[in-house]
Order: C-alpha cells, then sequence, then structure tokens
C-alpha cells in the first residue's frame, strides 16, 4: 500500500512545545513500551509499519520539517519536499508525482492520503488499507474516511452519505457548521471528513494535469512557487461526482490543543516534574532541566521548553493563539536532521547555543559573512574540517573560527559542543554551503 | 544610631527564587521609582539612609551571604560576618564587638538590632530611631519593638506590657501559641516580638562576657566555631528583669511565604510575563530570559528561576519546604562580591557558565585541581592574568587553561563570559585561592 502523511501545520496552539518551525506532530509526548518517549509523527509512522511491514510511506512536508522528520524517522524514510507552501492540492498533486516519478508506482495503484497528526488506535491503519483496496476497485474516483462523529464538532466538515451502510456514495458535504447545525447533521447520519482519502495514482495526476501544467515531478517541482494555493477539497472534492465514504468508527483525535493533548498523555507528566500531592488534573510536560514543582492547582496544563513556559486552564487553553501572536521570539531550539540545537544564552553581540550531533552524522559545509564562532567540544569524539583541514577533537578541544572561514564538524560518537557565535549581525540566513572538497 | 541588620537565613520557602545560597532577602521583587527592582536587603537599607543620613548600618551575617551583599549594597556597606552559624546570640554579640572594637562605638551609645526581611514603611524607620533614644535613656536594660498584631499569628512570640500606654514595662513573654491561645493574648493587649529591640553596647558586651569567656572582637571572632548555639531571647531576653516596650501601629510585614511576598508587589509581575484577561489574583515572578504565558487560573504565584519552576496556589504555597528538600539540586545561579555567573548546561565531564562581572571588579586569582576551562569573552573590555601574565581581553578572544594554572580575570567595563568547565571531577570546592603577584 501507498500512504502519503501530510505533514504541515506551524503550530501556535501548543506553545512553548511547538514553534515555527516545530509543529506538534514533533512533540516527543507518547510514552512507549521501553520507556521512552515518542512523537505522533513516530508513532503513526511505527504504526503504519506494525499494520502493514511492506507499506510505502512517503511524507509530503516543507522544508522546513525535513530536518526533524530525518532526525526523528532516520535516513530512510522518503520524503516528498514542497519548495514552499502552496496549500494541499499543489502538495498532494506534487507528492503523487513523486511516487510515480521517482518512486516508479504506477498509474493504476491506489494512494491513501492521511493527515500525519491524529491521534489513533492501530486498527485505523487497518482501515486505512481497507480505504487503499477500496480505493483500487474503482467504483469511485474518491474513497473518502468518514469518522465516526463524537461531539458536535464545529472544526471539521461533514460527509452526509446517502446510505449506513459501512460503504456508501455520498450525497452532499457541508462546511464548517455551528454546534447546533452539527448537532443536525449528526442526527441525519453525517460523518466528519478527517482528510483522509484514497485514489488511484491516475486519479490525481490526470486532474492535475487538466489545472496544472507541468510534465513530471521535476517540472512540478520547479514550477511549485507560480502555483496557486488552494486546497485539495476546493479544486478537486467539491467537483467530483463519483465519490464514496467508508465509515470509520474507532478512535480517532485531533490532538491540536493542549487540552486534548494531555487527554491521550498515559501519565501526568513528562520530563522533570514534581505534581503535589493537592493538585487535581494536572499535566506538566517539562522540556527544560530544572525541576518544576505544582501545589494545589486543578485542570491545569504547564508546559515549558527553550521557547518559554504556559501555565493555562485546560479549557482556556484552547484560545492561546493571540497570546503567542505577540509573543515573538527568535527560535530556541530546533531538531536537524544531523541532531539539535539549543539556544543557551542571547546577548546583543554574542549568541552561545549548544550542539549535539547524533553519532556518524555532521553539519553541512558552511562559513558564515558576519560572524566570527568558537567551538568548544564538551562530550564525545569527531573530526573537525576547517578550511580544508580535517583534525580529530575531543573533550576540551576548542576550535576558533573567523568570519568567511569554511568549517564542519562530523560525529564519530554522538558529539556535543558549546558554540559561542560572535558578531553584530548574527542571523540563521547568515550562511554559506559548500560541498565538502 | 547604631543599626545592627541581622541578616539570615536560607530560604527554601521562596524557592526558586531563594536557594541554599540565595536567601529571601537578596530577592529583586520589589519596584523602585527609577523602573528598576530591589530586594528586601536594598529597601531596607536604602530607607534607613533615607530616615538618618548619618545612622551607622552593620549587616551581620555568614560567610555564604558576603558576596551579595556585596553585590547589592556596595563595597562600603559595614558587614560583621560569622565564621559559621551559631544561632541569634553569639551572632549579636560578634557584631556588637565588632561596632566597638572595630568601628569604635562607645558602650554608652544605643544599637538598635532588626531583621533584614520585614516589609516595612519609611515610617518604621522612625520607630527604629525612637527605639534607639529610648535605649540610650537608660531606664531599661533592653527596649523592645511591640508589633501591633494583625491576625492571631502562631509565628511569632507574643509580649505582654503591663499597661497601655506607648511605652511601658513588659509583664511577661508567651511562646508562639496556638490560634485560640493567640486570640486571647491579643485581646489582653499583647504585641508581637518581631525580634528588634535596642540596648546600650554595654550590657550586651557585659552579659557576653558572663556567658562567654573572650577578650575581644578578634578573639570572639577566632573561638567563635566553640561557641553554642543559642537564641538572644532564650540566653538573654528570658532572664531580664528591666525590659520596655514600645508599640509600633504602623505597617510590618514578615514577607516569608510566596503568599505574604507577592501581597507586597506593587505590580502582578515581575520579569518576562504575559498575564491573559481570565486571571484573577496571578502573580508572576520570571527571572529566566524566557516569557512565561498564564490563562485562565486564579489566586496562584508562577515563579521561575535557573533553579527551577514553581505553580502553586497560593495558599499552599507555605507548604513548600518538604517538596524542595526533596528536590536536590546544585546551585544554578549566585551573586559574588564581583558580579554573577548562572549554569547554562551540565554533561557529565563539563559544565558551562555564564559570567558577569562588574566594572572595576575582579574576581580571586586562584586555580583547579580537576578541571581545565575555557574562557570566550562576549561583551565589554577588561584583562586576563594567566600564570602571571596579563593580558588585555575583548569580545571574541579565547582562554583555554589547563588543570592548574592560576587566572583571573579583571573587568574594566562591565564583562561578560562564557567559561565552559571540563573534566571528571567538577566541583565548587575545587579552587584553590592566591594572592596577586
Amino acid at each position: 500500500m501507498n500512504i502519503v502523511l501530510l505533514s504541515g501545520g506551524s503550530g501556535k496552539r501548543l506553545w512553548p512545545l511547538s514553534n515555527d518551525i516545530r509543529s506538534k506532530q514533533f512533540i516527543k509526548i507518547f510514552k512507549t513500551e521501553d520507556g521512552g518517549y515518542e512523537s505522533m509523527l513516530q508513532r503513526v509512522y511505527r504504526q503504519i509499519r506494525q499494520a502493514d511491514p511492506s507499506a510505502k510511506v512517503t511524507i509530503a512536508t516543507s522544508k522546513a520539517q525535513v530536518s526533524a522528520i530525518r532526525n526523528q524517522l532516520g535516513e530512510n524514510a522518503e520524503v516528498s519536499v514542497e519548495p514552499c507552501r502552496r496549500d494541499t492540492f499543489p502538495a498532494i498533486t506534487l507528492a503523487v508525482a513523486y511516487l510515480h516519478d521517482v518512486m516508479g508506482v504506477t498509474e493504476e495503484e491506489p494512494v491513501v492520503i492521511c493527515p500525519v497528526d491524529p491521534y489513533v488506535e492501530d486498527e485505523y491503519f487497518k482501515a486505512v488499507e481497507e480505504l487503499g483496496r477500496q480505493a483500487a476497485k474503482g467504483e469511485a474516483n474518491l474513497v473518502l474516511m468518514g469518522i465516526h462523529p463524537t461531539y458536535p464538532s464545529e472544526k471539521y466538515g461533514y460527509i452526509i452519505p446517502d446510505d449506513t451502510s459501512s460503504i456508501s456514495t455520498v450525497s452532499t458535504f457541508k462546511e464548517k457548521p455551528d454546534e447546533k447545525t452539527a448537532q443536525e447533521y449528526i442526527s441525519q447520519g453525517a460523518l466528519w471528513n478527517g482528510g483522509v482519502f484514497a485514489c488511484k495514482l491516475k486519479y490525481i495526476l490526470d486532474t492535475a494535469h487538466e489545472l496544472i501544467d507541468f510534465e513530471d515531478y521535476a517540472d512540478l517541482f520547479d514550477k511549485y512557487a507560480e502555483l496557486n494555493k488552494i486546497s485539495f477539497d476546493y479544486a478537486v472534492v467539491e467537483n467530483e461526482k463519483k465519490i464514496q465514504v467508508m465509515r470509520y468508527e474507532g478512535q480517532w483525535k485531533d490532538l491540536g490543543t493542549w487540552n486534548t493533548l494531555t487527554e491521550a498523555m498515559e501519565e501526568n507528566s513528562v520530563g522533570n516534574a514534581v505534581i503535589g500531592n493537592t493538585c487535581q488534573n494536572v499535566h506538566v510536560i517539562n522540556e527544560l532541566n530544572v525541576p518544576i514543582l505544582t501545589m494545589g492547582v486543578a485542570d491545569m496544563v504547564i508546559s515549558a521548553s527553550p521557547e518559554g513556559i504556559l501555565v493555562s486552564d485546560k479549557k482556556q487553553s484552547s484560545y492561546i493563539k493571540p497570546y503567542v501572536d505577540d509573543i515573538s521570539q527568535q527560535v530556541m531550539f530546533a531538531e536537524k536532521s544531523w541532531g539539535s540545537f539549543r539556544v543557551l544564552d542571547v546577548e546583543n553581540e554574542s549568541m552561545t547555543i549548544k550542539v549535539t550531533l547524533n553519532p556518524g552524522c555532521r553539519m553541512n559545509y558552511h562559513s558564515h559573512r558576519n560572524r566570527d564562532e568558537v567551538w568548544t567540544v564538551v562530550s564525545g569524539e569527531g573530526r573537525t574540517i576547517v578550511d580544508g583541514m580535517e583534525q580529530k577533537v575531543t573533550v576540551g578541544d576548542v576550535i576558533a573560527m573567523e568570519a568567511g572561514c569554511r568549517h564542519t564538524v562530523i560525529a564519530d560518537t554522538k558529539l556535543k559542543l558549546i558554540e559561542v557565535q560572535l558578531g553584530r549581525e548574527i542571523s540563521v540566513d547568515d550562511k554559506q554551503k559548500y560541498p565538502l572538497e
């Protein structure tokens, strides 16, 4: 089965754990069997591979998320990268063209498109497989997954099926309604549209060629910035008559707010936290190294990262966005394909960062125009290359690099270093990359 | 007037802003006229000097607090340092011997002893002056300040006066009572004993010579570790017949818990904080560089420092101590006589620290047995001395020092550096000091 996972969003709703470059699907919050924690992305990817070890999973995403995806899923995960953001129709088309032209999937094969961030049980992926098989039959051009609604949500579009059988044709779609209207839809047997659907590759490619002038994947990729922003629902689903819907009645949760996310946590805390015995219904997620102590509070989420600290009533937490919009701040931590970094200190003309490289990984070979850098290795072993000169480095080694100097570090073991950046105009954009000579 | 301020305590009740080396009196929480913040210590010191510019103020404290006192009050503040902690009778005796033998105060002059941490209005210091003048009259050996009780507290001892005049003799003392008994005392006209009293120097010196075998200040200082731990109340007050009490009816608050401390805050937040408009009676004190956002909560104190984060119902916050006892952690920040430091990162064999030196200040000339250090100057200008070699340093300079190497840095302007400590046994005790050659 071919599965495209749509990995989008730049979540402000889960601040401070999500930020401009870390979306909610990357937050490691779900307990694994070995006692560690995994993210929504890791959980979904693992669940798919457990349900169908032969599934071909491609993650359709933006440039900004590629490093985090590589960091969490490894180098072997297939990723179709959008050069820029152009809503779901261009994104899905690009991913399907990637499947066809790069991965060699034939036009007659089915593909299932689903968002990466629902919180689901393993049985969901059996339904996903089933959806693909139904699409392969060719009874309809599109097969949607209709999710059994658990409350009259105002967040979802509703699918009105023609009958109550497990697979049926679709009578009509309804846009996100108000609560009262949603209740009416539900009493009429309506289902949530969670954005999960299957079809043959051919269907998407043909529709796309009607709407976009492009040759193949490479051509579409080159033209991507010129495409109109348009959603798949608007460009395709609303104009399609031959649609089936398949009912899914299992657990399906959109963990988009702190309130819903904490409901899915197995324990009341992740990270260094002491929850006093006078607390009730309190969840603490702490990504800082210092303890959080909470006493005598109820129905609350407390969350801390290098970006900031949130203390909120759980229900109120869904109104977080305007507050976070006002908190303008540089990115204080990020996952990279080679590891991660965290800002430790910011001064007017300097910034101190902790850099962690995974074993066998290396940064791009690069230079900066406007800043000097000093590395002090604090853990592990590796090699630096500075203006073409390679040397072994280990704990205590200091490497000073002036602006303009080309440099990289290669981790032979897990390697950590403190990087002090020095200059008047320190910016993440001040970076020129070079091939390694 | 001679005033001895007793600066003691190692506050766990105001964690994470107080820790093993920072007591509550050093927390900068009170808004000043110029828009900055001052600590209880700075506030009391300023209030005394405003009330009586000629007052001779001596701060009696332990070694551990000297650096913070110098940092907050400057080099000119008179400090009588206890070599170790021996409760209030030895501490007061040592401070009074310091006044007599070092500062040349005569035996007939009065001295007022008061704790450094009550939160009071300026008029309190008029009462302190008055207390001193009353002691100078010699009508009694001791004159206590009797604080008008505002509620039947179980925290204070009670003074029962003989009559209701503003100055009267004392009938008896009552130990800390339960609430009901306290209420009875108050209805009988009892006053709180806040530990504020005045007497002539001679009285304390004579009493001390009866109880302790010592010659003078220097001798007492040398013998200090051998002295019994005993409180002034127990050693002196309870055995003295000629005691007067002077009523003080103005504001006098003991800001020993988050609940009482936040009552004294002028605004609801100190530091980087966003308090949502659905919050009620919330106080945020944030000493971290990242924002705290709070939404939909009530009657709460939120406090963050490099040591940790507290989120507590205000009333519950008085039960903090056992929780903090369980949070064992190294000291993450400290004020020093020359500036301050903050731990940025801890690894198995390294620790990264940000060091800030005030203009004109320098560290001790010192070496470490078990760790190398790397300094990178990130702000300001100064000079380093490394194994006797002095050199100018400025932003971007890197100084690598191996274990055993003697070193210091002198700040010509405010100077900040990132210090990476490297070694298997990193400890604050690993420090040998040397005179500057």
